[in-house]
């Protein structure tokens, strides 16, 4: 073995088992984690070196790994399991499970990524998945394909479906077809809802251009199918709509699983709005009734989570990304982004909070003059109470 | 009242009084000072939280603030006050006045923010508000007012006007009439001018698309108009134009209100160029004829401003702007800026150190091989006196 193996092993396992803590920030909602829980430098070393040192003598990367993002989550046997996206240098995804004991560090890959039936030959890149744990007993997930496509004016272009696949386990998986939208040719950000909706499977969709009349603005689709093994899906509506000045302007999706609380279904999505510099993603939450997935019961004005800090800068900056989250026994809420299609971070809250977020936020009244008498109100009412408390 | 409160309020004031220094760096132009004046964490924890211990248990920010932002300026009994654009987590910007008796620090906002007359329900976004203080004894604020418009292949889009307000508090405020520039169907980034040409009320505009023809190259625009209270504008003339290969190929437009010196008006401007990962904003000066501000008499080759360190990063990358300085009575100017969509920063230097920066900096030659000439004649003459410098 070479002598750098073990020094750079040494490394590895330090920042695996490196503590993390949580950021200084406060603003009531939630709080980030300083370090990021999962990272190119977390796949182990000997997915990327070959430690032959014969067939390897200078000891180096023949196969390097460029970024781990976009993970699902999931709580399975008492571990929090990430299903992360990660970028060979070769700008090619693949599945990876990484696991801890704890929600906030520790995640270790297991020894093998996950290796995926081939339905298509045609099928280029697949990336971010949901893992959905659905009441008919097995774990799926639903994941973005990506097929080689039409030369249109001698660019290749991508096809995107919603791939599926479905595991006890995470380590033995079925492949089911594609989803088919009769009324959508592609589907991006498609998730599973864990519960039967009237006996049927239900799928948040996005509805692609051509499904969008022009002005019905488009946004977070919602659509149900009979058989799991032949996932057809007819009608989709709209749950949440993408909407002209706000965080999601350009466009909007469902980001991790819904989560079932008392009083509703939590929807935590990402909204993207276009800059000079480039798109501009956040995170966003808003809810549905606990008895009609389909149907909103609060929307917050704004965004969750938008990028901070390092979280700016990475391969696609200005990105802040979920398809993942775990509700812990506790109450706690784990919400696992990724920044800049670079890393993974998690921000910590609790069900209760969030739901008081949710419910409590005020939505958005979609114009500027609106947003200031709207501030104008709740800063006249804090005056009040600062006044009050002056004159005790 | 909840305990965090005063946790969040003592973090708060020790931002607010927190004192600013210097950078060390040198060009002998300007000099930065290191924290920033104004962040979103600058805006009172009541324009944020509620503070109703009730309404608001976990103490959490019910109506988030992402950025302050492209601040008019204006020095008004004594204190130094900018006209910040605020924008909400929902992403609809409004106006807030902060003010300081320094005009580097200190800077805290009002207990309210700027509520101005609604006079267009399309009226969906404002920003970026110019501070005139004008000879017929009024402070017009000029700002950019953008209307939900049509939808196009099923994207909504905006469509930009000069709004105009004025007052002689910046606590009352009149709305007039948006400006009419009868040749560009669109405006932004205009400034309204402090004195009257030849009895006229004149105003630094940005003619759009539809007013350049083929060729024309565009640039910074001034037109006059006779009655403040109908504002229409007939011909826009170029005064300071837009060119191939230089810091605005891509677009400019004016920045601070014009400032009067014995020598010329100074003008603090935007330029715009594109690059592989977004458009790059820098600030850059010329000057025009005392006697007639539409004259062109001095224009310094390159930016005077470019983004640096961590004002290179932000919602919007790559940019710095400004659309406020304050002339101090002692020489001293102050240029407001922004960077990056994000925060405001301050730069010092004086009347006299800028108008020979404006009227002693070459030119632009526009090509590459007469920029390397005009650089190497430097260099031989510098050459020469570090020559002389040695054999003494």
């Amino acid at each position: 073995m070479h002598p750098r193996y073990f020094e750079e092993l040494e490394k590895y396992e330090k920042l695996i088992n490196l503590k993390n803590e949580k950021a200084d920030e406060y603003n009531g909602i939630f709080t980030r984690y300083k370090n990021p829980v999962l990272t190119a430098a977390h796949t182990p070393l000997f997915w990327r070196y070959d430690l032959d040192e014969k067939a390897n003598p200078f000891f180096m990367e023949r196969l390097g790994i460029n970024t781990v993002f976009n993970a699902g989550a999931i709580k399975l046997n008492g571990k929090y399991v990430l299903m992360a996206r990660v970028e060979g240098s070769d700008r090619k995804s693949f599945f990876a499970v990484a696991e801890s004991d704890s929600p906030t560090e520790g995640f270790r890959f297991r020894s093998h990524p996950v290796i995926l039936p081939d339905i298509d030959e045609n099928e280029t890149n697949m990336y971010d998945m949901r893992l959905t744990s659905h009441e008919d007993g097995y774990i799926y997930g639903v994941f973005c394909s990506e097929c080689r496509d039409k030369v249109v004016n001698g660019n290749v272009t991508a096809t995107a479906y919603a791939g599926i696949v479905r595991t006890k386990d995470l380590e033995n998986w079925e492949r089911l077809p594609n989803l088919v939208t009769l009324r959508s040719a592609q589907q991006r950000n498609v998730v599973l809802h864990p519960e039967f909706v009237k006996g049927k499977y239900a799928f948040y969709t996005r509805p692609m251009d051509d499904f969008i009349e022009a002005g019905s603005g488009a946004g977070i689709g919602f659509g149900v199918c009979d058989d799991i093994m032949h996932p057809v899906i007819d009608e989709e509506i709209i749950i949440n709509q993408r909407r002209f000045h706000t965080i999601n302007e350009m466009k909007n999706g469902a980001g991790a699983t819904p989560i079932k609380t008392d009083k509703c279904w939590l929807h935590i999505a990402h909204g993207v709005r276009n800059t000079a510099a480039g798109l501009r993603y956040v995170i966003y939450a808003f809810a549905t009734d606990l008895n009609n997935p389909s149907k909103p019961v609060a929307a917050p004005g704004g965004y969750l989570i938008a990028p901070e800090g390092i979280e700016r800068v990475g391969d696609v900056s200005n990105v802040v990304f979920t398809n993942g989250a775990i509700c812990d026994d506790d109450g706690k809420l784990y919400i696992y982004y990724a920044s800049s299609d670079t890393r993974m971070h998690v921000a910590e809250t609790t069900v209760d909070r969030i739901l008081d977020y949710v419910f409590n936020t005020p939505a958005d009244p979609y114009r500027s003059g609106d947003c200031v008498r709207q501030r104008d109100e709740l800063i006249t009412k804090n005056l009040k109470i600062l006044s009050e408390l002056e004159n005790k």
